[in-house]
């Protein structure tokens, strides 16, 4: 609608179905006419339908296992082919808890799930950026956006072992951010997004209602996987080239309510 | 019980009766072997009890009116006389909000009342830690306390314009304690204390929602004008002598929980 | 160069000479298609030069005391009248400290500066909004950002007393953003600039030895006033809706660095 | 000194030397009248002196693997019965980085490494309250503290993959102390400390730089390992009882500056 990435080139990882932020992301910064090569695991590529989204924004999906780093590499070089040239922005939205899938409480974790869930949501980060900066694939004033959830500062019981990984996850950005800002003025930063009712979400034990005490307590109520997508064009424009190490808080205001009037008036 | 605070000596600002957080520190400190001048507006003071709390705990009452440099040097002055020496701790309690006892919302503050509530809930505390920088008043090590609220963060409603004297009042903590830290080796810090049943809190409009509401949040509830009291003497103690600069938040795990299980129950 | 304002109507304080973020703001809102109403103090007008910048952006100028709520009504009824229709966007970049001036320490304030200076640089904001609000001249989805600086957070010594003040006035975006954004669907945030050698930032003592620090300690540097204009474009666009109640990092990585590597080099 | 644990009883993780900040803690603590347990890993206590302090403070010790589920249950239950009831005290002072021994800089981690230290640093302590939640091995209103350093917040280079491991340290105590607290009434929280010239510290490269520019920053200087025992004694009494969740900076001010005079007077 605006060209605000014409010329710009990225990879996507994270779309799974069209309820998913990185979909709407993928479709939205097409629109603004930055072109990409879209990655996901091989098991979401089966169990998604993420070549309908290949189809409808021009662009070729890359399977890589996101704590593979020799699929990493493979994944940006092929891309850098793919679409002409180094990279200009980069979308992590990747997570995942084995602890909440077989329903583990926090207090009783398997610490081989919790393991694994670290590596994938977390330090997936920390793979994707350091292939990226060994190979030196990213332009100058390119931005790097991985999605992240206010569990990372404050209890949402039912969370789990997710808070814990985005709390990794929003450090790497900014240990990583620094190297990559003095290094290759690469911008670094994370979203962090309202709850929003993707599969990922939809895991969550009791979603539906904390999707509605969120939107009863953000005075803008809560911000959609559109919304979210439409932050991240504006973190992937030359508009906000000097945001870097900061957890963006995207979220109709919920983070910084201690409590609504609407919240309020079912206690009193 | 401890014999903590033997040989310290200090001012507390703003015991009004039995309930306010002032009146509970000063017994403690009392306790745990500090003396002390109590101070308070002489309004407070006829409309309070704050004689049964200076014979109680052995103490001299010192009006001044807070607002006032010229009260606060004779306070200080007379205080270092009553106690016999220098000053180690100073409690400031003292916030009051004219929008709030005339019901104005905060879209419709009337600006003078605005500007008293500023100058007696927040400039108070300037003013108080300027005259005592000034007659270098403190010990070294000595240490300094405001009660501030987590409204300085994040909103709650019906706080009004206390929210924003409450940021400035941290800020203060802040700036001044840089101060008074490296020159005088005396910290500062703010507890930010959970809503209690104090005069004071009980003008606050929804007041027992709201202290319900809290009290569901946190996983220990509430803190009572007790605990608030024991934890202050902690920070008069030399346990505490590297704590500088801080809002110490003083709330039962409130103001890190972004929704708890029991107020999770009321939306699902 | 985007479109990405076009239909879009605000008003823009603060706009001195050409070193002023407000300044750079207007010229970029400009080539984005925005229209506007320049607004300074008496004062400002006189002394700076902003009669050209409204001749390049083809926009009106309105004199208004910010401090003066009847002045702000003035200034808001024409506004509409003159760009033809209700508010889409407000830029609020007013700040000004006597103490400062007059060289006085921050232990060592005279309070009638210190409260001329809040009124101005915070209180103002207040006002600003409250005769918004009153009016209901704000469009829905519209966007108030108010200039801010890290000093409300930390402590900068020669700062002074406009830390406190910045405090106070991100407070009021929260305070009052609450209640903008459910009753209008309007955001609120605050943006905290890297120090940016505008005619306000010289005034401050030492102003050139910390800028050098502040660009050797983020990792991209300081952030320009230009930068800040295009930041402040993406605020104003519809790509931010659902950013609300925050205060906005904008300065090249600095707030969340411990220390960097140039600046510990001349520590070893 | 004041008999502030008399009755209580603990279990004390990582003292190797006179230097430890566990080892401080461990004097401090028996001098106000606590008992415990100490417990370091069997190669750590190997290459420290754990013995002499075990002999200093009447107290045993136990090896445990801090990453072994079951050497963890084996101490728990041998320290209750050696000290002869449930636990009302753990200080958890555990962390090392391959990475960093190795020399690997953070843009080139070998990932397998990086587990490591997560584990050993930071799942250690989700283990350790886990397998006390599990046996209720904690008595009412006890307190669980871990060292933490504030690379969990900001960036300090140096110390590479330790800051991620101190941010997902943190959050555990806030995702594990809800649970604790709501169902056990027992408070977690993390002391994030100065730098400290300890063994651990000394690994850092650029130690000694960092630690002299820590010291010019803070208003107070650097808290010493005595200073951290002192504060930590605090947080085991019952002065404190309703502080939970939280992360305390405890560093003479640092955090909370944004630069000091002496920091900025090389740079003038």
């Amino acid at each position: 609608m605006y060209n605000l990435l014409k010329g710009k080139r990225g990879i996507i990882f994270g779309a799974l179905d069209e309820n998913s932020i990185a979909w709407k992301t993928a479709e939205r910064v097409h629109e603004e006419g930055g072109v990409f090569v879209l990655s996901n695991s091989p098991a979401s590529i089966r169990m998604g339908s993420i070549m309908q989204l290949a189809q409808k924004t021009d662009s070729k999906v890359i399977a890589a296992d996101a704590t593979s780093v020799a699929d990493l590499e493979n994944l940006v070089d092929q891309a850098m082919e793919i679409i002409g040239g180094k990279i200009d922005f980069v979308l992590h939205s990747i997570g995942m808890s084995v602890n909440v899938r077989k329903g583990n409480h926090y207090t009783n974790q398997n610490y081989e799930y919790t393991e694994k869930a670290w590596n994938v949501s977390a330090v997936s980060f920390h793979k994707v950026m350091q292939v990226l900066y060994k190979k030196d694939a990213m332009n100058e004033w390119g931005s790097i956006v991985a999605l992240s959830y206010m569990a990372a500062q404050r209890v949402f019981p039912d969370y789990n072992d997710m808070a814990d990984n985005k709390a990794y996850l929003e450090s790497i950005a900014r240990s990583f951010g620094y190297f990559f800002g003095r290094d290759k003025k690469v911008r670094v930063n994370t979203i962090s997004q309202s709850p929003t009712a993707t599969k990922a979400g939809q895991g969550v034990k009791g979603f539906d209602g904390f999707i509605a005490f969120a939107d009863k307590m953000a005075p803008l109520g809560n911000a959609s996987a559109l919304d979210c997508a439409n932050y991240t064009v504006s973190m992937f424009s030359d508009l906000t080239k000097m945001v870097t190490l900061q957890n963006l808080l995207h979220d109709g205001g919920f983070s910084n309510m201690g409590v609504s009037q609407q919240v309020m008036e079912m206690f009193e």
